[in-house]
């Protein structure tokens, strides 16, 4: 493609310039950041060829573009959409990197109204625990999953044009409704990290913080490695995705009623089953990853 | 020491055993275990020197042993302590590995009556996923706690012998009371091994678990990491620690049910709060044990 606009050149953004910019697949990128040192360090490090921080060269930068990629954090789609809308020419396809898609599809549709079917939104299924456009690196979504939630007004050639870029990425595109993929994500991502910064508030709220601490080991660090992720940005995606959210809650929580209830009980066999069924769930779980990841088989003719 | 009888020649026991042996430590290593296999394999591997199989040899093992360790599943401290009894020397010393106190300090006390004094409980904080005799390697406990949870009734150079054995392995020796110790192993250990389990069979026994556990990611495979460990073992552990396991289990479920309602409320403040909390807390712990385990400063005259 001829020109890309980025709006936030972090991790996420940063890293899909690179990485198009590696595979040859982009003339032009153009960087929008609401932090200046951000725009100026991605300048610097080659990961966009041109800065627009004033709200002229941002209207610049969207007239023409072939794609524009939103990078930021969800809670600001609305905004940065309304901006953008005025220069946005009709061929110019726009999508979105956010963990929930349900509100920002209502976000964009309440924005974009007639002109919905140019929002194509997606959700790359890649992180590190690092940020900033110095973690910015090209091959981040190499073998990762992008998840496009298509719309019934999206032209397949709307899609396509975003599925291509993330495909010259490296990355293997999935598809699902924005509400199935809300509950899925909700399920093994959201309330996972709920849990896990609950568990190590409650800990650090103890009378005798400083000795529980002082036990905890390697199994206990990688229980709550995800209490380590943004605060700010797990609020926002808490209460974007509160309604499924809430619902893999409740249904935790029966479980957790359940097990105490069993566990009061002195019922032995039925926690023994409840964690075997999980061992053996995880471990097949495992296993198919394990199988998806491993080099194919070579030709034998080779 | 002269003479050391190891119950259990697994991952714990026969590292016990080579660390001694690599630290000069021991001069006669004998292996009784539920399992011919592992005594036999942990021979050929120069673990032990002798094998104690039957009864008989189990007998002469025991007597005049300088120290007898347990480790084995806890659930079995009251029957091994019952079978040695009647050969224990007044001048041996049993200790165990056991991740539960006061129900071990129960069963000893049960079993050995007055002679409660010659057991001195003990817990060492180290494990990896793999188990049984080729899984002991000699540096397993280096720069690892061992928590030696001693009684009214031991006398110091019994706890000496215990503690002085485990420093030689190269572990930092911490001492607590046995419900002390329950309490805090119930927080930062059993608790989230409940919690891992709980969470993984909710989502195996979803109708979509197959498409849920396709789209779970390095979050979700570091969160369950624990629930791959042993299904008896930890039935075990939580029955034994039932009553400290339960109460930070009401604890936890108190913190989820007024997260719940903050959810539901849209309290994005709340959430916020907790999760920053959460992440500082675990940031700095983290920094702690890093700054633990980083080598001391080079003297500057070197």
């Amino acid at each position: 493609m001829n020109k890309l606009v980025i709006y936030g050149v972090g991790l996420i953004g940063g890293s899909f310039a690179r990485a198009l910019k590696a595979a040859g697949a982009v003339r032009h990128v153009v960087g929008i950041d609401r932090s200046e040192a951000s725009v100026r360090r991605a300048l610097e490090l080659g990961i966009i060829d041109e800065a627009a921080t004033e709200p002229e060269s941002e209207a610049a930068a969207i007239r023409g573009a072939d794609l524009v990629v939103l990078a930021t954090p969800v809670a600001q789609t609305g905004r940065i959409l309304q901006g953008l809308l005025p220069h946005l020419d009709a061929h110019t396809i726009v999508t979105d990197c956010g963990s929930t898609k349900a509100d920002v599809v209502a976000a964009a549709r309440a924005v974009l109204g007639g002109r919905i079917g140019q929002f194509v939104p997606g959700h790359p299924i890649a992180g590190r625990e690092t940020n900033g456009p110095d973690a910015a690196i090209a091959d981040l979504y190499i073998g990762k999953k992008f998840v496009v939630t298509a719309l019934a007004e999206n032209a397949p050639e709307a899609v396509e044009r975003v599925t291509g870029a993330w495909r010259a990425c490296g990355a293997i595109i999935h598809r699902l409704a924005p509400e199935e993929h809300d509950k899925v994500f909700a399920s093994v991502s959201h309330l996972p990290h709920l849990l896990a910064y609950a568990l190590v508030d409650d800990i650090a709220g103890k009378p005798h913080a400083g000795l529980l601490f002082q036990y905890a080991a390697s199994g206990f660090r990688d229980f709550t490695r995800i209490a380590g992720s943004s605060p700010e940005m797990w609020r926002d995606i808490s209460l974007a995705n509160q309604a499924a959210l809430l619902a893999e809650l409740d249904a935790y929580m029966a479980q957790l009623v359940h097990l105490r209830e069993r566990l009061a009980a002195g019922d032995g066999a039925t926690l023994e089953a409840v964690y075997g069924n999980a061992q053996r769930a995880r471990r097949q779980w495992i296993e198919t990853i394990e199988a998806a990841e491993a080099p194919a088989p070579k030709d034998t003719a080779e």
